[in-house]
């Protein structure tokens, strides 16, 4: 749907490395899209609630998507959040991304504001209309405040709306919902999950991808979980689903008296970049707070334990060829 | 503590009028300060949840900033929201306002993304820091997710980074804890509360103010009740207050199987300032849904009955003296 | 409306004074009871939230009634929780009061099971069908998840199904609606607010009374704030209302890291209690954790500093005198 | 761990059959037992949410208690809710279950108090040792408002307190959390999921078996569901799972405006049964609202479309055979 064809596969929320001063990192962003395409992700998802787009400013935000879909250079496709809070402000977004050169916008529900569900499917439904690039619905009711109902999302995706949707709610029953009654309708919807600790689970359900968080960490596992699962390797798939639930505690090792959730997060995420390699520096989006010496010192502990498949990707490679990529179908 | 001194009074978040194709309708804003600055109220505030500031983009915001400073003309002090998801954008936004003419920015807590009481006394000092103008906290955990303490509230006055705050938790036990530790300190904070159905008590309980969204619709009436209630006239005061509790209820006669309670209460607010013509359409900011027909009538009814203190503007006057201006000291 | 009259004043939710090894300490309620009479309050409530009702067996809570009905011996109306999960339950807990000598009983909403406001009407109107006394509605949506809302409540004071409601909401919106509304009925409905820090205000505002948890330690102290208040002292309600204020800054002395905010503020009223020589000890209800010693030293340093208006109580006696009580009308 | 060894399996949480005046139907309730046994289910699970135990009396508790055992006459293993908001109530629901011939209780955090963990441990670990019967965590926080943390489950597991958990909760994080440090520390405990629409995901990840509200209606569909998914028949396993969530949608039919959710669901479950021809009569327990006459067609359609295995049974024995009934390990 997308000009690389329908979504799917693997394609993590990318972090956005920032420098000590908090201004774009473009070169660690470079080595970031670097180690996701060698690790075998099928596209890249810049600007999202990992890439801490609430805290970037609008021209941080269009030097990513800018940056990203440079380094990317047509090899998958990028897609792009514009995630704001009403209508507007979110065609603005959109526009930006895909003057910028994203492939796709991935939108939330409107939030701050109450909505209705009638006016969740207004918002869409004007933004599709008024957004040259596909949209991708996105569901975080954790961060927006409302779940979009299966009902909503069938019926956007049947009057062409949404190309796609991540289902980050973390709801079984609704994930559930919309594969069966995409099957029923027969809709040309790419549903993937947001939930990077059932892969195994979702792939095999039928679920078209996942964007996993802590696939910035380790892209190579997360390709082989989606191979695995897709292959119908019920037993390999989730015993490394299971390596990869050990390695996501890095996750919950910061402190929270001192932080956020977010910070905790998305701080080891970081940490574990700095550790292997990937990125610079650790600076979390303003107010963030990154996590201390100790903490990640810890995260480390936990990669060299849990950690990465680097060395894997070679293996993986032979699973899933090339010509297959499921983001170019 | 702005140029018009420190912040007191009556000062309603204004709504933000639109064409019916969502453009910012000019002349029904000068209309709108207008009405309010004949109604005796002591400052403006753009731009805030009852300006539908969620659905504006930001060449709208700064239209509406420019505009209402214009049309005010300095006789009194304009507040323009600042509302953002992080950091470095509401500096974005604040210095935007600010240099549309804007005399203190409004700020709450960061939201999206999940918050810690630390990230968020960081947020504030580092947004005061980088913005020329004076800062008010603004609480409304209802939109943000995350209630302001007392603790970091006071704790930002007593550093200067903010001079006022506007409580809209619904809280009086944190409204109360606010205004005791300021007698304790000693402390030149401006304490104003977002409840339009509590003023008298506010008042009574030494707040410096109210922000009333029905305000727009009855600034006269909020100017009376302020004033009777800063004089001590209790009775006086809570009849005036009674009789906006049921001219509130216009919020309420919409329908809200078809839409949110935030298009509910503002396009009520909107319908009315068309029924007493001050605006000229009840347009919502996308993607809200405004007030059919029916319910329309309904509201023109509940102003006939209960409606705006229009030709008692002249008795408020003798009250409250222009010399003695609350906003203006 | 009891065989006591009209409910009306200052009715304390008692603790209820447990042995160490957690079974009822009748002795210690004897004096709780007397203490809290020699306050001058107008009524008892027993097995409330702050009476631990939830952590009581049945045979304590038919113990607690009958003990304080008997210590009682009808100089005061003795107000019983019948507090449970479903309507037939809550029948037999309020007909078990009944029998003990319970003058009314006090209901939640249904919880565990989600409800509906037609449920929620249905299970108070057949409570009061099929039990002796009158039933008074308690409003208390953070323990049970869901609010009563104004129109529940009007109805079923108008059936007759309810004397008085408990609002423990903290929504000004929704009490002065109630007051709105039985003023344009003309209802024969008692309304009590549960905030005890903003006694002044419910008062003036037209509240018959008050259920202050802090009136365990300070009866006479909220029997003054109430006669001042009704008697249109605004001033010096408002500076009693500020020394309360004060002294309820006890329930947060205790560390959250280890136990509840129930525990927390439960444990600090039996640790006052204690202090002041009423109670014998400070043991929780199972399993909540109580006080150490270094947070029941804080308790006392605060009860010294803000503390209970012990010598005071004659005083109060020439504010309301004896033919006047309230809670006798 | 119980008289019947270890617990696994499908377990339904049976619903209590009612007369139209509001006691339990026995003779509903002895058919029920024999439909579940029939069905080939291994296990019953009286007095859950899905048994109506908020709105049951004592006495009504232990009726169904005791009725159940004596129609189960030891064939399988009966569990008994000791659903209560503190811990000295859930011990002495606890005695009365087992007292009644219950083989194990199951048990929740305390609620309408809030709750500290250290507390909820207490509450667990003091149940545990004044109840002669083993307990089961029910996690459940829709209901009682707090999460039971994986690490005071196995902390409980560890010390003997619970011999099994029952996960309501629909976190497959917290699933996964469990099942992972079981295996980590080879801990003796049985873990259920609640959620019956994935069944298939749960056994196939390592769970012991299920306890499905719908198991009431199709136990045959449930007994079919675990026996593929054990043997690692992923699509046939799928494919059931499939048909039973489309049969799940008889929960959703009944009018919300009308009614709870409780209701809706528990009252077509109860539709369900008295179609199937099963129990007399759909009362449910006070204050709840039934389905109406055109609700409970739309139920049966549902039934008629997607229905009970009915006839399935004897082909559901050849796949798990009765010398390998999981509850009897």
């Amino acid at each position: 749907m997308t000009s690389h064809g329908r979504l799917a596969g693997v394609i993590p929320p990318l972090c956005t490395p920032l420098t000590p001063d908090g201004r774009v990192d473009e070169t660690s962003l470079d080595r970031l899209v670097d180690h996701l395409i060698e690790g075998g992700v099928h596209g890249l998802f810049v600007l999202g609630t990992t890439g801490e787009v609430s805290g970037l400013t609008d021209a941080q935000r269009e030097l990513v998507v800018a940056a990203t879909v440079a380094r990317a250079a047509g090899r998958l496709p990028v897609l792009a959040g514009a995630i704001d809070t009403g209508t507007d402000r979110v065609v603005d977004q959109a526009r930006r991304a895909a003057a910028a050169g994203a492939d796709a916008v991935v939108v939330t529900a409107p939030f701050y504001a109450a909505t209705h569900p009638e006016e969740i499917r207004r918002h869409f439904a004007e933004v599709a209309a008024r957004v040259d690039v596909p949209v991708v619905a996105y569901d975080i009711p954790s961060k927006v405040g409302t779940k979009l109902s299966p009902d909503t999302v069938i019926e956007l995706a049947t009057e062409g709306a949404i190309v796609a949707v991540k289902d980050s709610s973390g709801s079984d029953v609704s994930l559930r919902a919309l594969l069966s009654r995409r099957s029923a309708r027969g809709l040309d919807l790419s549903i993937f999950t947001g939930s990077e600790l059932t892969v195994d689970y979702a792939i095999g359900l039928g679920c078209d991808g996942v964007v996993p968080g802590l696939g910035n960490v380790d892209p190579a596992g997360y390709r082989l979980l989606f191979d695995l699962a897709r292959a119908g390797k019920v037993e390999q798939a989730r015993a490394e689903q299971d390596r990869l639930f050990e390695l996501f505690r890095i996750t919950t090792v910061a402190d929270r008296a001192q932080r956020s959730a977010t910070s905790a997060a998305l701080g080891a995420f970081k940490a574990a970049l700095v550790d292997l390699g990937v990125i610079a520096g650790a600076t979390l989006a303003r107010p963030g707070v990154p996590l201390d010496e100790a903490e990640r010192a810890e995260v480390c502990a936990l990669i060299a334990e849990f950690g990465p498949r680097i060395g894997a990707i070679v293996g993986v490679g032979t699973i899933g060829s090339g010509s297959e990529e499921p983001a170019g179908q």
